[in-house]
């Protein structure tokens, strides 16, 4: 047996009490009221920090949720691996799906089942243990710093802010992320693509209160049946997005690449059964893979307006709103994308309400190169923990700050995510498989090492 | 001074005390969580019944919420005059509008506010002061027979099946009821039409979970986004409801008819800057007060469906749904619109999504004939206390019981409200005028004397 899987075999219990109390601090950012928490789990990241043996680390404040970084520094010329991870969760609506409490972990079939098993406190903590496991065993071969957010699910408003004021702190040769997930449990993958987002959030307005159905139904706009008419002509019937301008910026993935990605092990038939779906939708002209890997898409996240109790009520709503969220694809910007959307929709409404789109957040999409050392020693690595080389693939999801890094601090990230598609996050009962967890914490240090080889 | 006004002069103040009391117990008949308040709702108008002068009151079950009956037969031969209200309420979302709480009743402006002051509690209780009138000054003319249901906001579900059991102990001659609005304070109004409704929810199903919309949008139909579909497709660009066999029972209005509807005071300038709104909305070829008054329409009365909370959530939600009503016209049969509802949106959804129909409540439209003793009767009492001759008028709203009245007991229903349309029943802030609950009052007692003297 190695040192690396003799440690983790020897520490193995409280890995896992120690993620369990990261679990149970409730981090979700978007909602004020757990402001306290968001402190309260900064401060456990940075104690557990210090505790595997960081030089130093600290709670640090920004506009909003404050970043926890952390250092340790073996030699100022040696290179350096920057970690980056975030505290906050999603919330957890709908809680009545939930099979277990989401704050209390409990292990079922193998799994970790509660919010931020996997994302991204399942995947963040790997990274502590990692490092503790290099310091205790006095195998870390390289600098470790740690940036640890608390707003990537609210899409990091702050932190680009924080990079700019801190930009010679955070000097480093490659950012080492753990957050996305792998094409299956035997088929490991190193994320090479991101898609972009803009979220806006949209209300519609009727009139002035919510009026009797029978006494003003069929005579004053309904502004539900409004925002459904304005929703649906969003796409046409080819399931092309109908604002104008969107499309301008895609660059168009050229058949090679294309024949390349629909390569990759995919079994539709699965796909629907997992999903318990008849037929699988999407842009015309494009397969499963390539409709979230290389296209930009619309989905509504959130709608709402009305009566919504038990029963029946009468109501003619005075306002119904929707959650709309793109992804966008490399080359795409969010912020001209949230401009055209906003644009297009007033555009669009008709005289009898009135409309107002919020945008909610964005980030731009990212992709990258499989040519650095540091690409290299994430499969050579993952080669060997899981006896296969990984595949490089581009995701379906968004993590605006990777973007971000490369335009503040010239780096370039390297996403070993350890996830499973059945993670369900951001879903109830996420979960994070045990073995995944350990299989994280065992290939992180084989990256320094051979990072540190290739680096030199 | 009429020994009417001064017997309501010398008790205005207990009548208004007894009348809170009622609104103070929150009777809302479709939260299951409110089931032991509709039991005190009933209790407390069976006291007040009895305290009237009732010979007898009391509470008698049904499958669902009690129903309360009292009477007072002063001779068997004398005409009956069976009364109609009832003691449930609307729900109060959304609940942070109101500008005071829903069930503490508060004078402002010359105004009840509260949830039920006008629908039906401050209406229905008119009939019950005005009953203790008749009783304590001797002049009551006629037999009375209460009947005071607790489901009326739902639909009636269980009322049929009590008429049934009940035919005898009802028997009268007339139906009186004061559950609609005038056209304006000082323009009285008799309804003689209301609309059938049926009262659908619908839930569209995508994926069995909910989803990361960034590794699935764009490649698995989003059922918001469907749902939107479907409702938007259910009216034409000439906003046409377009479920097939839809109009097949509607009777056109002839145009004569139509010229008189359109002769009522109403100022289309004044509506919209009621309601803030700058343009109207709805079937072309008919102005508004047609819309309401002998079209039928299609509303959504709430909508939902994924994340709806603070912020962003990135999430393709596994379900979306929809409550939504049409208003029919009479001899549009409310079963029947019902199925042909659900056999369209059931044909019109696509492979990718599920869909549900429930069929929530639903009732037939109403016509009343104006040349009736009791027609005549309501139209002299109100031409002595308005000055001004009432005019016959079909409103949107709905009663659905008041067309089973008709097909169970075979009796006709005279609609003498004093109602407003500002009175904003069903929204937040529902109010009653002081001075229309006290006209009321003084209205009732010359309606039984009229109809007394015409029916013998």
């Amino acid at each position: 047996m190695s040192y690396i899987k003799k440690y983790i075999d020897d520490n193995k219990d409280r890995f896992l009490d120690e993620l369990f109390g990261l679990i149970r601090i409730p981090s979700i950012s978007s909602l004020s009221e757990h402001k306290p928490d968001m402190v309260k789990c900064a401060e456990y990241w940075r104690d557990q920090m210090l505790k595997a043996g960081a030089d130093k680390a600290e709670v640090m404040p920004t506009d909003g949720h404050p970043v926890v970084y952390g250092e340790k520094i073996i030699d100022p010329k040696a290179p350096t691996v920057l970690v980056y991870a975030h505290y906050d969760v999603m919330p957890v609506d709908p809680i009545e799906e939930w099979k277990s409490q989401p704050f209390e972990p409990v292990i079922r079939d193998g799994k970790i089942f509660a919010r931020g098993a996997d994302d991204d406190k399942g995947q963040g903590f790997m990274h502590a243990k990692a490092f503790e496991l290099m310091v205790k065993t006095k195998t870390l071969p390289c600098n470790v710093k740690f940036m640890i957010e608390g707003e990537e699910e609210m899409g990091s408003p702050n932190l680009g802010k924080w990079l700019d004021q801190h930009k010679e702190m955070l000097k480093a040769d490659v950012i080492l992320v753990s957050d996305t997930s792998l094409l299956g449990k035997d088929e490991p993958s190193i994320t090479t693509g991101l898609r972009g987002l803009a979220y806006v959030e949209v209300e519609v307005t009727g009139p002035n209160r919510d009026l009797h159905s029978g006494l003003f139904g069929g005579a004053v706009a309904n502004p539900a049946n409004i925002l459904a008419k304005m929703i649906a002509s969003l796409h046409d019937e080819n399931n092309h997005i109908t604002i104008p301008g969107f499309y301008d910026d895609v660059l168009e993935v050229n058949p090679t690449e294309r024949a390349e990605m629909n390569k990759a092990p995919f079994s539709l038939d699965e796909y629907k059964k997992a999903l318990d779906i008849k037929e699988v939708w999407g842009e015309k002209g494009f397969t499963t893979l390539e409709r979230v890997g290389i296209r930009p898409t619309l989905d509504v996240n959130g709608i709402w307006g009305g009566y919504i109790g038990e029963g029946a009520k009468t109501v003619l709503p005075s306002k119904a709103s929707a959650k709309i969220s793109m992804r966008l694809v490399p080359n795409q910007d969010h912020n001209k994308i949230a401009k055209l959307f906003q644009k297009h929709f007033e555009a669009i409404a008709p005289s009898y309400v009135k409309v107002k789109v919020t945008p909610l957040h964005g980030g731009q999409g990212y992709v990258a190169p499989t040519n650095t050392p540091a690409y290299q020693a994430a499969s050579k690595a993952m080669e060997e923990t899981f006896g296969k080389k990984p595949i490089p693939y581009r995701s379906g999801g968004s993590i605006p700050i990777i973007s971000t890094f490369e335009e503040k601090l010239g780096l370039k990230s390297i996403l070993m995510g350890f996830g499973l598609e059945s993670d369900a996050i951001h879903s109830p009962n996420e979960n994070y498989q045990l073995e995944m967890f350990f299989k994280g914490i065992e290939t992180i240090p084989l990256f320094y090492k051979y990072f540190s080889e290739m680096a030199r």
